[in-house]
């Protein structure tokens, strides 16, 4: 297979982050769903990316980047400042509270696909506005597999948009929270039954520090997360995980239940290192090998052992 | 084995229960810790009970223990009222809001061992006074298995008994908050390193919906909830958990990190059970051989696939 033919798109924000947590604070450093989408998924393959910045973002954000062939032509650069997200976590670290948001040059965004993009199998429109996911469904022809992410803002304020985007997509990847809201369910298998409905082949929830679950028409898949003693920034974890999601996916032979389940396990570990550190720290210099390092021992915390012979109360009780 | 081998001895509570949730209200049903431990246990080995009732506790809630081949002769009978709690759940099912809790008989409680219960080789010692706990552990021979429960009221009222109880025990069964709050960290994973320091064997950790985690020196298991589209009534989830996983160990030919992991499977696919109806109602008619078919569907659902040998960016791609 041909490096383009498993290419992904991924379209969304890039921007400077301020971010504290029970364990420090990180200012100004490197942020955006796009930022961590593209460096865990150019741990399997190679990206495009679709963003953008302002006169303010630094040749160093670019240029890690492009060291992890991440192809750039679809980055816009426009006069102004770069959008910046400043939040905070508490103690509870899957709840991040927004405490200033300054969309800056990602006001005015529309997403321009260069002519090179626009066959790129694998598309992911990550959390903007919906009217601009559509946007980008329009400039690419007859992907391969289409996924898409969103959030409580644009789930409260233009809830048919969103559906008419879920509609058009193969994988909806959403956090638990995000699930129930746009179910009005509190439970997510119910939740991701009633969003199967819409047309995708998988919902699959993110669940923070628990794991994440899909629903699909073949069945449950459950993931706990990858056990961590320390947590030092969740931030990114859900845009990662969706980035390993579709990396992982984009290498295979074909989309299927069983790739599924191994993709979202390796995007429980992609996760897992990404918040280990502040920011896009632990990603930018992570690499395969300690990838599936680490799945090899989450396989071992994991691993349902094989029944043996179970002593029953109705037979004679036996050795196990 | 003979059955006595692997009787389990359980002490703690039993109870009427009046309890609301968004799908319904049961009043005036059994509960108690140990009601839940003895159903979900008793579907693995023969259990033995202490606790107290009052006049007013009916002959076939006796009945039904007795049915499941629970040893009653350690149930004592007081004059007065039977301990009643009343509680609810809302819309989030896995905090429950304590309305009234009126300890009748349950005041002046000593546990006391039948002389037959002495030598029971498993223990488990359910949520009730520390100071109550430490009794039976005085009146107990040499048992191989000790397991113990508690609750944030004992741990914020005598942390110091609670941690002379988790001392003396080979398994602390507790749920996540109740870990936070014992350790003073939000991370279950070091609180359990740190509860390991006491000298237990595992800590077990049960998060509700999101299922358990063990921390042992061996290392470390997590197994996600059974999943679930619909929870009537989460009461009890957490007691027969424990219930299935003494149960479980009871019957093998020993304690392991393997037997452990199996246990908690068992345990997480019984209170998967239990939470489907209010009070006892499911867990009353369970067989083994329907936990046996639902852990069978729940390997399907947590499996981890083996690994293709996978492409990577560094080789030719093959296919998955």
């Amino acid at each position: 297979m041909a490096e383009h033919e498993r290419s992904i798109l991924v379209v969304g924000s890039l921007a400077f982050d301020d971010v504290e947590t029970p364990f420090g604070h990180a200012r100004n450093v490197l942020g955006g769903a796009t930022a961590y989408f593209c460096l865990a998924a150019s741990l399997f393959a190679p990206v495009r990316l679709v963003s953008v910045v302002g006169e303010d973002f630094p040749d160093e954000h670019v240029q890690l980047l492009a060291a992890r062939r991440v192809d750039l032509e679809g980055l816009q650069r426009r006069p102004g400042r770069t959008f910046r997200w400043t939040g905070r976590y508490r103690h509870d670290m899957n709840v991040a509270e927004t405490l200033a948001t300054e969309l800056n040059v990602f006001a005015d965004f529309h997403p321009r696909l260069p002519d090179s993009y626009r066959s790129s199998p694998y598309v992911f429109l990550a959390n903007i506005d919906p009217d601009l996911q559509l946007e980008v469904l329009e400039q690419v022809e007859s992907p391969t597999l289409v996924g898409v992410d969103s959030m409580n803002y644009w789930i409260a304020r233009k809830p048919e948009r969103v559906r008419d985007v879920l509609r058009r997509v193969d994988v909806i990847t959403l956090n638990d929270a995000e699930v129930r809201q746009l179910c009005d369910t509190p439970n997510i298998f119910a939740a991701g039954r009633q969003l199967l409905e819409l047309g995708p082949r998988a919902v699959v929830v993110k669940k923070g520090e628990h794991g994440a679950a899909a629903i699909t028409r073949d069945g449950i898949i459950v993931v706990p997360a990858y056990p961590l003693e320390v947590v030092y920034d969740p931030t990114g974890a859900g845009d990662s995980f969706a980035g390993a999601l579709f990396g992982y996916l984009s290498q295979g032979a074909g989309y299927s239940q069983e790739a599924l389940r191994r993709a979202l396990v390796h995007a429980c570990v992609v996760a897992s290192f990404t918040v280990e550190e502040f920011g896009v720290s632990r990603l930018a210099g992570l690499t395969r090998a300690e990838v599936d390092q680490r799945r090899e021992l989450f396989r071992g915390f994991v691993a349902f052992a094989d029944e043996p012979v179970a002593a029953r109360l109705d037979t004679a009780p036996s050795a196990v």
